[in-house]
């Protein structure tokens, strides 16, 4: 049977729209243009982050919209504080690099998001999170991941900002202590989006060759198979 | 200027596609076909996993392909004590619901596919990972969504098994104890995508209303806002 006849099977251009999203989502942090993301654009992006899977249909996030200035200017503050913390940890050699990257566009971004997990929604016993505690986490960044391509397929960059501590990014949008932040995100029109990652551009890190990472019945077993010749191009 | 002219957007039936395919993602645990997944296709989905954001450009995880029926059967077994083990939890009302539902397609479904995380790939300290040490885990978690979609688009049913124990899982597939597993998936060709998830047909959760949980410039505080009128069909 052809593919494209399976059952919910996308006709072909559409497949390819999936994974061209996903190959061409980009972390942002650069060329950030000011004008506001339309509210229909944004209520998309928010739709598609509501539908992730989450551990026993939790549903355990919450959406925090940043566009006042004043917001940013403290989030932006967080960063710089933990980012020159940050700079201390690597050796010399790389110090130096670390400190020329450009990692965030809190400012220039006209949309901030914050999305957070309510660990105890729906009572303590969780279906399908009691041998896994961190799979309603795990449920947030799915729905982080799904914010990234739907905004990829609009258009929209994004940028994750983890170089900040979460107290500081409670206190900057008043987050209960029993609420977790997972990611705060810097939405915003781009001029481009580019062909790889900044790191790997920058020589930082290289893309590892796919047919190294995969393996076959047990961690690590290489499998003289025929799926490992189609891993890389 | 028209969104669909924005650097980087995509057409109008592209940008759709995305959003039908994180629409329409289910977490399947029935209905898989045992048919085979073609190398081609598997290939593709692994790809669009290795493309996940990572933190530091780290790409902490492994993808390790089961096929193998004893494999399968460790997995399940580990799987079936768990989730006795899951059972107790709930309270009388909800312990019998509970155990009537039909949680993973382990043995059924054609391919198994666990993803890891090497924590310590390239090294103690991790641009990005220095304020937020789950950032490598969460990494991990964005590869597995892209899985998802992927395989959504190629009409190939995904379903997450987190009722297992993670040391099972170790044992199962050889995974030394400095490797974190992070998710178990199923995946085949199914004989239908639910139009919603079977934890709201069979009325165990109801999806939230999107407005309830956005909100604007601090944490659920409403904004009287065009937004929100949005939201919710």
């Amino acid at each position: 049977m052809d593919d494209e006849t399976r059952p919910g099977a996308f006709c072909a251009a559409d497949r390819d729209a999936v994974h061209r999203c996903i190959a061409g989502r980009r972390d942002v942090r650069r060329g950030f243009q000011p004008d506001p993301i339309p509210d229909a654009v944004l209520a998309r992006i928010l739709r598609a982050g509501h539908h992730a899977p989450s551990v026993g249909f939790m549903q355990p996030w919450d959406f925090v919209v940043v566009r006042g200035e004043a917001t940013k200017r403290a989030v932006h503050d967080a960063f710089r504080q933990a980012n020159a913390e940050a700079a201390l940890l690597f050796a010399d050699d790389r110090r130096d690099a670390y400190r020329a990257l450009k990692l965030e566009g809190i400012l220039e971004a006209p949309v901030g998001l914050c999305i957070t997990c309510d660990r105890s929604r729906h009572g303590p016993v969780v279906l399908g999170r009691t041998h896994q505690p961190a799979t309603d986490l795990y449920s947030v960044v799915c729905a982080v991941q799904n914010i990234w391509l739907a905004a990829r397929a609009e258009g929209v960059g994004v940028g994750w900002v983890s170089i900040i501590s979460l107290d500081a990014l409670r206190h900057a949008l008043a987050i209960p202590d029993a609420i977790e932040p997972v990611a705060y995100l810097c939405l915003g029109y781009v001029d481009a989006f580019a062909p790889q990652p900044d790191l790997e551009t920058n020589g930082w890190l290289q893309r590892l060759p796919l047919r190294d990472i995969v393996s076959f019945e047990r961690f690590r077993e290489p499998g003289d198979d025929s799926l490992a010749a189609l891993l890389d191009p």
